[in-house]
């Protein structure tokens, strides 16, 4: 096996979901490449060097531009705020690293086209951690629709729900709370949640065209941890919107952290002539099918447990019956990585991919503010 | 229209039941019979005008001796206690009435086996109320079934879990409550409960050869509404037994009226070679069914909603997506005994079906006993 | 008992669910009234004369203005297309009767309006038939609602799903197709499902501020059952609109005909800041309710199964875990309005609550072809 | 951290899930110890070549003996065919070895007596590996029970349903497929299934007491893989068995491998006065909870989505509403089994835990020779 030395910055929450990766992605699957954790970069060295303790980095930078700047790093995996992204991943383009980076891309779509324009120039191999593409059941969803076993689209509908920022004694800002910063995150729940939904959706049924929204920030003001003053909040903490695909479907979409009772509901549902396809991520180890070319008295909503070998990722785990996780969708991210570079196929959501969110996103947070129909820009 | 006029015996959850049966049954379909409320009778009079006044009976009596011996009678429906099927139907048989009665049948098999002595010898109609074959989603399993679908049968296992019993401080006997006295029961949740759970059984997956038994009574003393002294508790509060099929299937059956959370929780599920088929009463208007021949990838357990009019029953209803319920059993019930009467085709399940259904009642209260695996006697 | 003399126009699908409901409102329901079915009116004679067998009714009329003319009628019951209620329902109003009218309303707000002070005018007890209010599970989260349960509320979605109308081959119009046609049925989606979600919500979560929709007709033309030609199919197909409430939450509406696996899916969910509340009419016996004060690790949505006496309506059915169905939706409505006449309370949904729902769903229409937000007119 | 030098004995589907957690452990729990994969023993040096380079392990043993006597091994992990646990595990005991051994612990009752008396006077740290109780929302069970939530218990049901033998043309014995030869395995479902099923009864219930149980064997004669021969079927392909435990409540178990549409469908569920706890493996991150004291009105089975900080091990984990899957039980297991290293109390269920499982396993298959209620040894 050929070793792949990653240089990740960032030890948070994500910087664990890919550390995992890595570390497990060639038990599980056969390639050629073996990611080798080769530094840590974190601006605090105290936690850096426990995170790389913890996880066996050989070694710890407090500054990312000399972690880009060392000869033994292949690859610069970035898990920081989303402020940072756009510096980061373009100085790591102009090193040739080969860059992985968290989602969303960047703060909004003129920033993300001028880290697509790097990537290009450089011509790093390159992706975004849109992760759920690659649970099994999202993955079996997009084999179902691209076999053509729904017919033509008619609904796509998606929401992220959750209800962890309810109480006005949350704070804003600083390690864990850089989402309810909107200097760190850019947006609320539309960068954070939307983006996700969007990505899939995109990626399952196809552009979007027009998009009208609306946006709530429940509460208004919240201490900043920073700054250890009451601030404005700055972020939208709902936010839903209707659209148009390019394939004439409509949809609805929704986010918020108010919604008590679901932790972390992303849930899309596509409605074709023939068939239909339902998923949630509580139960993330299911997908809902219903096929209307069953015969009618049995026909009915299948529950698919999604473990068996025949399908998408399963075979490379237990026996069926046994579900995984939440993290394998990003060891999965890992192994089609790693896979792409054993040929010229590049893996995705790449950069470009990404940025194609990113105007959504952006059409979102215009509408919600003009109160119209925005026009999602096009890719060139 | 024929006339068909109905004495009922009893006004209690049954009665109340049967006569609603009876007054909508030719509202939703289309038979040459109607049923004419002519009398209820009860012992108390009082309840019986008020019962009557209620539901439309034309006439009350307080002796079931006189009306079966009314002319103007021509079908009894029997829903008083257990202990006083074997007396009223017979009598009524001698007097040549058709007769619908509650299930149990009888308080034991040799009783039965008395009543279908009277039934056969005067060829009268009949028919035990086991409703819940007519619940649309147990009739479709039944088609199912009997098309071949699930292929040879491996399991069956059945369940009637409530909780209402379970306050030491409900009194036993009386009104509403006879159910928990012996001498009105006959037994516990094995003639209440269990019964249920065996004529569908044996109707979807033919007769039981064997069984193995354990019955318990938890609270042992219970005031007696009737006596007003604390008396010991003769009835089963739950019953589990194993068995074995004739056609080689192995089963589980348990009921028990302590099961915290479960009102009425009657669930069955059957599992062939080919597929398999699932119900539960807590959402009747539901049948599970997993067909393995379904392709692999997209293979699931489907949630039918049965309300579609190529289902059982259900053309005669409203339009697909809205569920009827409980009470709708007991007419489908009614319509197709009054069919039946239009042929020479008999309704079931008649006093002989529910004849076998008390012999493994029998049988498992014996093994309860023995500790031993006891043997179904043979229908004759 | 006094008679309620009753007389119904058209026997549809709702003259059968109206006609249920006055038959069997007083054998479960202790009333001062009874509602005696004295005659049924349509135009086509026969058909009528034969659901008058069908159900009781003593006489048959074919001009609805000699039905309301007649001295022995005390209620008008209005179950034909829409495009009929306003003439039909101002005559009444101006006879003296009572008016039990099928939603929606009317064709649109002005002529709902005109309704509402016909009605004002006469002083005549009037309801609409929205009956989803009367399902004991929304019932009861109205109650957790009324009593605070759900703190400040966040977040309201609904949908009404269903996939009958896909088939290219449908035609429009005439007998159980006049919802495909625009003249008689004003509206597609939105005066068939929307308005029965706009009316439970108002009802749960008060008055709705302002909407941004969009409409589409997926089949652009289908042949005209009565015209015998292909014609423009004048109906939304599907619409969805976001809203926001005067008491600051957000919402999300969506209805379709094209949601394949959806038969008559109608959900909502209601996010409080303390508690939530989901429910769906394909299981309308159950209420999923999520509270946060519950103790943390053992806190879930819970699934609850509406069937005991303590909650709306059930004391006067069955007993716990026995479900009930769709049709006693109508029954509940009718014990209501009976009720309502024992007292000097009316009972509600009213002509004037409805015409608020018909303002909701004329600006739901307007912002679709506007693509602007649009006010939703208050009631005065 | 102190380096714990594991020595592994097989390379199947248990080789692999031992190995994933003891590489896994350390990231996520804060341990004085850290498993150091010095040696994977295997008869197939080649096979086992292979899985020490995929997994990491340092060293490869083709004779068990060696691997034991190596004085630089400190734990034997014993995941080889049950009809040579007894051999190993007596051997490393002899050696000094902490020893985890996979499950059932031993071929019978007498075997597993000697294997308990080994560790005993060995005085080694051991473990076997019913992982299931690792499940957080089974420890979560656990916790509830334990704090007295359910009050007297009254009923126990536990099934295991699989399908994957039905097909005639599968082969017994050999690489994957020992589990269906007597001579590797000692019983079919008994010793697989229900012996997971028993282990975690024990733990949540107490001690079983008497059993009376049936077996089947549906398909006589299998192909055997080793021989090239068609053999005789000695396993059970199916078990249920009623029991009574000490605490007086009452039990059903059932397990097979012909129950069409289920994969790995462990459940149980347990009734008390007061309290119910549901589980089932194909959604093991959920745990099913009804509280009797509930207000009546909103009371319902609460669907528990086991992923939050304050429930078992997910402090550990991600964030909320991001499930775990099968692995996990694993490396719980090993994190409970080096902190127990930390201090004096010992991890379970140990071996003498296990002897209990293996003696309710005797019972029941005595039982089903017998047909008569068998009472289950005390353990000494």
């Amino acid at each position: 096996m050929k070793p792949l030395n990653v240089g990740l910055i960032g030890y948070g929450f994500m910087g664990r979901t890919h550390s995992n990766a890595f570390r497990k992605v060639n038990n599980f699957f056969d390639l050629e490449y073996q990611p080798v954790l080769k530094a840590i970069c974190a601006r605090d060295g105290e936690k850096a060097t426990a995170f790389a303790k913890k996880w066996g980095y050989e070694s710890v930078e407090t500054d990312w531009r000399k972690l880009i700047a060392r000869d033994d790093i292949d690859l610069i995996d970035i898990a920081t705020p989303n402020n940072t992204h756009a510096e980061i991943a373009m100085a790591a383009a102009k090193a040739g690293k080969m860059i992985l980076c968290e989602k969303p891309l960047s703060m909004n779509g003129p920033e993300g086209e001028k880290m697509v324009a790097a990537i290009k120039k450089a011509g790093v191999p390159n992706m975004v951690w849109y992760n759920y593409r690659r649970v099994p059941a999202v993955t079996l969803a997009k084999q179902l629709i691209d076999e053509g076993k729904l017919g033509r689209i008619f609904h796509y509908r998606a929401k992220f729900l959750q209800d962890w920022t309810i109480s006005k004694d949350l704070p804003q800002g600083g390690a864990g709370l850089w989402r309810l910063d909107v200097k760190a995150a850019g947006s609320g729940v539309t960068g954070d949640l939307l983006a996700h939904c969007i990505d899939t959706a995109i990626w399952l049924n196809g552009s979007i065209n027009t998009v009208t929204a609306m946006t709530e920030t429940f509460i208004k003001e919240r201490k900043h941890t920073l700054t250890g003053k009451v601030q404005k909040v700055g972020i939208d903490d709902a936010c839903a919107f209707l659209a148009r695909f390019n394939n004439g479907s409509l949809a609805t979409f929704e986010s918020t952290r108010y919604a008590r009772g679901h932790k972390a509901l992303y849930t899309f549902e596509i409605n074709g002539e023939n068939a239909s396809i339902a998923w949630d991520l509580h139960d993330l180890h299911r997908l809902q099918y219903f096929d209307h070319r069953d015969e009618g008295r049995t026909r009915g909503w299948r529950s698919i447990h999604v473990t068996d070998p025949d399908q998408p990722y399963m075979k490379n785990w237990w026996v069926p019956g046994l579900q995984i996780g939440y993290e394998h969708t990003f060891i999965h991210q890992v192994a089609d990585f790693l896979k792409s570079l054993e040929s010229t196929k590049s893996a995705h959501p790449d950069f470009r991919d990404a940025l194609e969110t990113q105007y959504v996103c952006d059409a979102v947070l215009k509408s919600a503010k003009t109160g119209k129909w925005e026009k999602v820009p096009k890719l060139k």
